[in-house]
C-alpha cells in the first residue's frame, strides 16, 4: 500500500470545485487542509447550471486523470454535488454553502437528500475543512501514511483545545 | 396564429417529467389537465441523478423534437427541473413532490433556490394541475384559441366555487 | 413569427410590479435583465393589500394594453402575484422578497402555495434576474429572435464561469 | 347599548367565509361556537383566487349589510383573509388551515405576516372556534349581554378543566 | 354612538404592553399609529414572566378601568398576550417580536397557538403598527367616528402607494 | 441525609401538571418512571389559559406544600411551564407536547426560549420519561438513595441495549 | 441541611463546560449569575469531539471530585451536554449556542431531543443567564440559604421591571 | 490492490450501528445493499447515550479489528456517528433517523452539523441504501473489483429507470 498523496505529488488525487468563484472565501479552510495533509488536489469553479456541459466532462474523466475523491460545494438549490455524483462512482463530498437569504438551509437539503442510488456525503453548512478531513480519512482506509498523519491532526486538536482550556482558566484567575 | 395544441395533434409540445414512477399519481391532475386543454403532450420517467445521460439527451433534443415547455416533478433533493433548465432555454416548471421525511420542503427549496442565469417556474408541493395550467398559459401568449379555452376554464372554476357556495349554505339551512 | 421585443419598442409587453418602492434595489436586476434582452416593460407600485383596487385595474386591463408576461415581486404575507393571477390568464412570475423577520420564507410560501387552478410561476427569493430570464423564455416561445439571444445568453454565462475558473487557478497558483 | 346578537336574529352580523368547502369540517367548532354565543352569522365559500371577483363584491358590500366582523379560512397561500382585509376597514379574523403538504405554516405565514396599514387578526392553525370567540370579544366591546355570555364561557370553561382534573385523579387514584 | 376615542380623550382605552423595555423602539409605530387616529391609550412595561402579579393585577382590572383593547408585545417564548387573555375577556392583540436567536418565529408560535376557549389577535412580527390600526378596527365597530377616519386612513395609504408608483416611474425614466 | 421518594410515602414531593386531559396518554411514562424510582408524585390538569387562577394558587403554595420539583407539559403556545416557573423558585421542567398542526415544534418553542431570570429545565417534544428521570437527577443531588437508584437505572438500561444488540444479532444470523 | 454555595467556598459544586473557547462571551452571564448567587464554580473548555477523552473523563469524576451540577454550552450538532449525561447521573443543563449558519436550530435541536433515559435539561438558545438560576434552583431544593437568594432575586427582577415601567412611562410623558 | 470485500469474506470491514433495534427495519436496505456489493459487514445495537462505555469500546478497536468503514443510524439528537467519529479516523457514515415528533430534521442537524476537525459523512433521512453504496464507493477508491461492481450497479439503476419509462408509457397508452 502506497502513500496515495505523497507519491504523486503533482498529479491531484482530490477535486475541490465550486459552484461560484464567490464560494472561494468559505473553501479556502479546505485548501490549506488538504495541503496540510499533503494532499494533492486541483481547485475549479464548475456550475452545474450554467455550465453543464463543463461539469459533464469533468464527472466522466475524473477517475481516468487519477481523481479519487471529489469535493462540492455550492449554495442555493446546490445540485453541483449530486450532479457529479450521478456520473461518477466516486465518492462525492458535498459543502453546502450559506449563500442565500435562506441562510444555507435550501443547500443542506438539497445536498444531502439525494435519491436511493446516489449518495452525496455531505458536511455541515460552510463546513468546508471537514470536507478536507473527510477526503483525508477516505484516501487513509488504503494509505497509511496519511492515516498515520490524521491521527496526529487528531492529538494536535485535543491538545489545542486542551490549551485553550488552560488559557481561558488562567484568564478567569481560576487556576 | 396558429392553435398550437391542436393543429399538430399527434406532436407533443409538452413534456411532462418525473424523477421517479412513483410520482405518477400526484401528477395525474397535470396529465389530465393538459388533455382537458386539448394539448398535446408527452411523459416520460427521467431521473437526473440515476439517468444523467437520458436527462441530458432529452434536454438537448427537446426543442428540436417541437417541445416548448417542459414541466419536471421531483422529490427530495429535487434536481430534475435545474438540470433541465441548465441545457435548454425552453420554460421549465418545477413540480416539488412531498415524497421525503421532509414533506417537500426539500424539494421546494431544491426546485426554486437556482442560481442567476438558470431559473426554474416552481409551482407548489405536489401542486400539479397547476403545472399544467401554468404550461397552458404559456402557450397561450402565442395561441388565441388556448387563450380563449383558459379563461372559459376560469370562468367554470368560478362557478364551481359558486355552486359549492350554494350547496354549503343549503347543507347548513342558511338558506 | 415576429420578435415580440423588438418590433414594438414602445409598447411594453412585460409588466414588473413591486408590492412596495423599497423592493426597487431587489428588482434592479430584472430592470436591467430585460433591457439587455431588448425586451419593452413598463414598471409600476402596485400593493395588493394598500391598492387593491389598482391591482383590480391593473390585471383585469394588461392583457388589453398588450401585456403578454407579469412579474410581481412582494415580501412579508406575499399576495401580489396571486391577487393578478386570479384576474388573469396571463403568466404571472412571482417574486418572493426577504424583507421581513422571516427573511422570505414567509414570502416563498405565500407566492409558491396557490392553489388548484391559479397557478404564480415562482422563482427563488430574491430572484430578480431569474424572473426576467423566466419572462424572456415564455415570449421566446413564440419569439424565435429573442430564442437566440437566449441562447447566446447562456453561451456567454458559461464563458463567464469558465473565465472566473481560469482566473481562480491563476490566483491560486494551480496553473 | 344593546345585545347586538340577539336584537336582530335574522340579520349576520358576523361572516364566516372559507376558501373552500373542504374546510368544513375544521370550521364547524367555529359556527357552533358563534351559535353557542347567540351570534347571527353567515356562511359562504369565497375564494379569494378563484372567486375574487366574489370576494371583491363581498368585502365592499359587507359593512352595509351590517357586517361587523369578518371571519376568514384558507389554507396554503391563504390569501382571502388578506383580500377582504385590503378592501375593508372591518376588523377580519384569519384562520390558517392546514391543507398542504406544509401543514399549515404556509398558510399561517400568508395569514398574519400583512404588510403595514391592512392588519388580519390571526388565530392558531385550524383554531376556528378560536376566531368565534375572538369575534365575540369584539362585538362584546360594545355589546354588554354578550360581555356577560363571554365572563360565563370562560367561567364554564375552568369549571370544565376542573372537573377533568378531579376525574383525572379519581382514574389514577390518587385521590 | 359616541367617538370612543375622543370623548374621553384624558381616559385611555387601549393599554399597550411590552414585556421588555427593550421592545419599544418596535413599539413606537404603534404609540403614534393610535394618537393618529386620537385614540387614548396608555403604554406600560409587564412581563408575564418577571412581573406575574403585575399581569394578574393589570389584566383583571383594565376593564373596570375603562380599557376596551389591549395590545400586548413580547418576544422569545412569548407569553405576556396569552397570559393577558386568560384573565380577561377583552380582545387581546399580541405583536411577536423578534428579539432572539429564532428571529420571531418562536414569538409568533407562542403567540398565535394558543388553546381552544383563549384566543389571542396574532398580527405579524414586529407589525406594531398593524396592532394599533386593528386596534382602531374593533374600536370602530362601535365608533362611526373613528370608523370614518379608518377610511380616510385606507385611503390615504392608497394615495400614498400611488405616488410612490410616479415617483418611481420619473425616476426610472419611464414615464 | 433523608431519602426523600421513601421517607414520607404519602406526601408528594413532585407534581406532575398538564394543559389538557388529553395529554395523559403522552404523560404516562413520566408516572410510571417516577412510582419505578419511589418517588411520590401527585398529579393535576391545570391550564395556564383556561384556569390561570389554579394555575397561581398551584404555583404559590406548592412549596409549602412540601413540593420540590414541578412538571408541566403542555402543547401549542404552550406556556403552563413557564407560568408556573414565574411564580415559584422551585425547578421547573417542561414537556412539550406535539398535540398542533405544528407536531410540537410551537409547543417546544414556548417552552425552552424562556426570558433571563426565569428558566424552564426543558426536555424533549413528549420526552415524558425524561422529564421524570430529570426530576429524579435534580432530587438525588441532596437524596443518596435515590442516587443509587439512578446509577443502578443506567446500568440496567444499558443492559437491556446491550440484550437487543445479542438479539439482533442473532435474529440476523450474524452471531 | 447546609448552604451548599456558601460551605465550601473553594470547592466547585457547578462545573460550566464550553464546547470551544469562543462560546466565553455568551457564558459570561452565566458565570457572573453564578458568582452574584454565591455558588462555587468551575469552568473549563470541554469538546465532546475533539477531546473525547477529557469529556469520558471529567463526566465520570465529577460527581466524586463534589460537582452536583453540570451546565454545558455548545453550538452546531451540539452534543457536549448529552454526551456528559450519558456518563453521569448529575444533572445536565445544555445551553444551545447560536454559532452556525443555522443560528442556534441545530444546537436546540441537538440538545433537547434526547433518547428516553438520558435527559439533558435545556434552556433557551443562548440563555446562559437562565442556565446559572436553573443550577441555582436545583441545588436550592437542598439548601434553605440558596432557596431565600432565589427568592430574593426573583423580587429584585420585579422590581427592575417596575422601575423600567415608571421610566417609561415619565420619558413618554405618559405619567 | 485486492478485493478487500471478497478476500476474507468472514472478517467484516464495515460496522452497521444503530441507536436502537427500532431503528432496524429502516436500515434493512443498508444490509441489502452492502450484501448485493458483496462486502462483509458486522451490525450491533449502539447508543451514544444509553450504552457510551460500549460505543467508546467499539470506536477504538473498530480500526485494529479491519473496520475500514462505519455507517451509524440514529434519531433525534442523534449523537451516534458524532461519538464514533471523535474517537476514531476512520471514515463514519451518518444515517439521519425519522423517529421523532421533529420527522427527522433533528436528527439531521445532529449528525451533519459537525464542529471543524470531526466530519460525519451524512446521507439524507432515513436513506439507509445511499449508506451502504457510500460506503462501497469509500473501499472502491483502493478496491478495482468492487469498483467494477459500483460501475455495474449504477448501469443497472439506469436500466430500471428506462424499463419503468417504457412500463409508464404503455400504461398511459402513451407508446
Amino acid at each position: 500500500m502506497t502513500d496515495a498523496g505523497a507519491s504523486k505529488p503533482n498529479a491531484p488525487i482530490v477535486s475541490v470545485l465550486m459552484g461560484s468563484d464567490s464560494d472561494l472565501p468559505k473553501m479556502k479552510d479546505c485548501l490549506d487542509t488538504l495541503a496540510e495533509f499533503g494532499i494533492a488536489f486541483e481547485v475549479d469553479v464548475i456550475s452545474a447550471h450554467r455550465t453543464p456541459g463543463r461539469a459533464h466532462d469533468f464527472a466522466t474523466a475524473a477517475e481516468q486523470r487519477g481523481i479519487r475523491v471529489i469535493i462540492a460545494a455550492a449554495g442555493g438549490a446546490a445540485h453541483l454535488a449530486g450532479v457529479l455524483a450521478s456520473l461518477t462512482t466516486l465518492p462525492v463530498i458535498g459543502v453546502p454553502i450559506s449563500s442565500s437569504a435562506l441562510h444555507g438551509l435550501d443547500a443542506l437539503y438539497a445536498t444531502v437528500q439525494m435519491p436511493p442510488g446516489v449518495p452525496v456525503a455531505t458536511v455541515g453548512v460552510d463546513a468546508s475543512k471537514n470536507a478536507a478531513i473527510l477526503a483525508a480519512q477516505i484516501l487513509a482506509t488504503a494509505d497509511s501514511n496519511l492515516h498515520d498523519r490524521l491521527k496526529a491532526y487528531k492529538a494536535r486538536m485535543a491538545d489545542a483545545v486542551a490549551e485553550k482550556s488552560q488559557k481561558l482558566k488562567r484568564n478567569l484567575g481560576l487556576q
